[in-house]
């Protein structure tokens, strides 16, 4: 019996949330995978088709506690943990020493860099198991598939992260990545999670448009320590997020300088071709396309050789649960769009 | 000196909601109007401006505490009350006992009903001032025109029922509402006030529709307290509030039965004609045209003797602010558009 | 070998308007079926990816004319049709002419109802071929399983008429339906296609609500024209349309009379348990919980005998592909759900 | 008789399109204006509130044609053209030389540059009047009012010019604008004017967010031929213009480099200090707060000695018709907020 038509048990740490969700939607129709439990602390004993009705037909289960998950650990092959931030450190850990064997996708920011003191420089409380950060692989998947591959453990990046290593991973590996880069991120609305908060009020949001922690926002921590580990160090990315009046991507842009359109297609399509949901294109992409999907498009285009690259992705989907999946292909030796087929929308 | 030249001073108790706010606009500009305090608790001491930067160059003032109004309550004329739920049967009592000649236009839910057990059976918890009901006039602006003027205190009707009684009014008035009548109201999220929650949580909201309390909402209260002291009582409204994914605005539609086009037509003109602030079409209005005014749009359709009457305002403009500003009007002698002669947008 | 594992080949007319895509969208993960071929007249030779990029990495197919399609009749099944209005009648005769064995499921209006004079009348001008339409099937999958099986041609219901049938037919079917019914359907946009129009402008649209040709909707026709057939025609049904400013989804509110709570969730029970596709819950469903999926959702509210039942579905799924893939998964002896168990979004 | 009370006579030729329906929302409440006729070619005879119902109560005139107009010139002081591209050309030097003390305040693109050459490499087609291009002064009116009370034409800015402008003037006048400078601007979709198109089309610009024509926008061509005008003439503008969902309004984002923060504020306030209609600020603005308005907010951060500014405008308002009025104030010799105070919305 190939690998490839094994079927393995998957576990979901945080449900409930929408990164929880997301991958949910995922691993339901993945032909590899059973969903053997899904954990949502505040849903203990719900149907998860009651709080997400879009899984009505599909999941046929309740949210279990974490305690639940634990007592049900060797039922499972892949762990994937989508708690609040902090949980996983501590979640984690313990769960992975009870079962040696277990693969893990976290898909919190616990174990993104292997630096304890960044993290707590960044987030302001010292890291929780720093002695469990080496152990974890940075799982951007197009470029670390042989770790990926080879380790128990995975951090999934960020959704900034992602859209920003998206552009400047191909850039760092052929070199051309130098001196002071700019670039904006639009994200979502759904980037803030489940909790409603002054940011996500309607009647404030949808037909807002702002910046926040300009220049200084928290996810460049992973994409620094992510892409100097492909050899880059003389760089300096002045990063701007931004809040757009949508659900669903990040859209962001990156100015370029020494490299006309050819050259920076160039670079591009060598990293991307051949990669299923990756498209590299000249122009812009449109955000519509990437929604409710793992795919990513990747824009370029340039005036003699002042240039600018493009990324649009879902940040539930390659932001998150979309690589997470990928990730989780990698790992037990899956095709690598498996399970990621379904199209996003077209409107 | 005529009245019409008259200026006054306004006092505004709750000035950071979004009532409060819309109240704000509208004064700023009344050519017979002084904004004298404005009041905020949770905001005591911060300039107007800094919270709603669309004042910045018009109101230069900060925030009082309701203590700090109370001190300064000789200095009005009169004082518009956007305070939380209960909270105006609390204040307002004290506030009027304090000054026997200040107006009082109270634009939230506590003074539009005279009877006290009504109040309690609806919102579930006894008035506190049942005594003080019968001094507010309902005001109904187009309709009261009289008992408004003669009054120191209007209970400002809200904002779904604004949108009803628009509709339902003039057939009371001419004798044709009777039987069982249904009807919608769509509302935008900004009817759900500054304060985020589920419902109005962008991502979930973004993109929805949805209904809530179908056929038990507690503005038909009011509604038909109102319309009955009209003369009609062998009617049944069934209605349906929904939410729609936009933020200012309620679209009511009200199927009607034995009229033609043109007998519905004749009801309404002969209500509202000559009313700056109305219009009476025939087809459907858009939303978006009524949308930062104090506008009303109603509609006019019918197949044969079967009828459909629709009306469009700002739940911010006609259905609190807007009216309470005609109210204003109509108790200081002023012209009935006054202060309301801006347009709002046509996109 | 069972009819389950049999694979079939499809090909699509017109897949580059918005319900042409869908189809694409959820033939191309349905597991027993292969996308043959695509037309779109006006973007012959163009790759579907390069329009649609959503099915990058899915479809790698350029689009064929109708020239084409016909040279290649033998190697498809089935035939999908989301032709023009009025392009179909002119087509599928042809076409199946030629093929006797061939399947047809059409998703225009073209071959709704029998009576070609009643389409003459709604829609202005004589059918094209009055002959073929009484050998098509109103596809209504619910409750014309046997009958869809056994045909070959299938004419699958339009949006709104889909939203407006799953709520009157099990009254129907339950003896529960007369006298005036009221009900409104709140459509996105989507719904217009996509050409660009008046209706359809962004900036006009985005915060806008509106009816149109209300009590007079062109969809009664093929309502009316199938409910009675269920044995229903003693009632009257005034239906308004109305747009909101939402991309894809119906939300319907049907008012209804004399039945209280448990009675109309016990008629919609019955007539949709054991229905993947179908949730019937009581109280309001909301709307993006279908969006993107096949899914139907219905929600009862009542007081007293004074009742409202809720449809939401996505205009172009349960709408138009996804009942067309149940239509299909009928005629093949699939399972109900087959290539519609992708769950649609939660946000 | 001084003259700020002196009250003026207005004539706008184009006031069916957006930018010409938003001058007349200014001028309808503009205390010394009255607006003597308005044009609309397509739409001739109209009720003004037919088209434009926001405007019922406040205009009652109906659209002239050209002609009319032209025939009527007499009754003007002053002339507002917002007619489509190219047009401008060929109507306002035969109008001006007419009437030759008439002032006329163009927001067209037509007379923005003084060198015709240029207009023709940008723009396609040979310029219609090139002795009139230096006759008209580029109207940023808050560095310009002296240029503009003392001309009788006035080249109203572009939205997008007026948005790079506000960040790059003041940096120019300083002497610290050299070098690369990085921008995005995302605008709404009101920018694109009033004629459906598949970049306006709901369905596809609802949740959609892209860039167009990157680094070589034509709005380009003023901006630098103005920027270089204060001064500056070794810096080189990137510039991405981007679509985002919302309706109304021009966020943009400047990138800076060698000054911190204290410095760039400084450089702003000194340049806006006394502006009624500009703040400035630390951190991001919000775009809602001048939406339906003619303000601007400007916000600044800073990481070290790397900058970024943040222009917040209504495309409509201070990208248009807003500043048109700014320009009327300064030529009339009227407060320069005049007729601009109607507070925006802050939902």
């Amino acid at each position: 019996m190939s690998k490839e038509n094994q079927t393995i048990k998957a576990g979901v740490l945080g449900g409930s949330g929408y990164v929880g969700a997301e991958i949910l939607r995922y691993l339901a129709v993945h032909p590899r995978v059973e969903i053997a439990w899904i954990t949502a602390n505040s849903r203990v004993g719900e149907e998860v088709a009651d709080l997400l009705p879009n899984f009505h037909g599909v999941i046929d289960q309740r949210f279990l506690s974490l305690d639940d998950a634990f007592a049900r650990l060797d039922e499972i092959d892949v762990a994937f943990a989508a708690l609040p931030h902090n949980k996983a450190q501590e979640v984690l850990p313990d769960l992975a020493s009870r079962r040696e064997d277990l693969r893990v996708i976290d898909m919190t920011r616990d174990f993104r860099v292997a630096d304890a003191e960044l993290f707590e420089s960044y987030y302001g409380s010292p890291h929780g198991a720093p002695e469990w950060l080496s152990r974890f692989v940075y799982g951007f998947t197009e470029f670390e598939r042989e770790k990926v591959a080879a380790s128990r453990y995975v951090a999934n990046p960020g959704c900034f992260a992602t859209s920003l290593i998206l552009a400047l991973a191909p850039l760092a590996r052929a070199g051309k990545l130098q001196g002071e880069l700019q670039a904006t991120g639009v994200t979502g609305s759904s980037g803030s999670g489940n909790v409603p908060s002054a940011t996500t009020h309607h009647p404030e949001r949808a037909v807002n448009f702002r910046s926040y922690k300009p220049l200084v926002h928290q996810h460049l921590l992973e994409v620094n320590a992510y892409v100097q580990s492909l050899g880059s160090s003389s760089y300096h990315l002045n990063f701007v997020p931004q809040s757009g009046p949508f659900v669903r991507g990040i859209f962001t842009t990156v100015f370029t300088q020494g490299m006309e359109a050819h050259e920076l297609e160039a670079v591009y399509r060598q990293a991307y071709d051949g990669e299923a949901l990756i498209r590299v294109r000249s122009g812009s992409p449109d955000l519509r396309t990437v929604q409710g999907s793992g795919r990513s498009e990747i824009g370029i285009a340039a005036h003699g050789s002042r240039g600018v690259v493009f990324v649009a992705i879902d940040n539930l989907g390659k932001g998150a649960a979309g690589q997470a999946v990928q990730n989780l292909n990698c790992m037990f030796g899956y095709e690598p769009a498996e399970g990621l087929r379904a199209p996003g929308g077209f409107v």
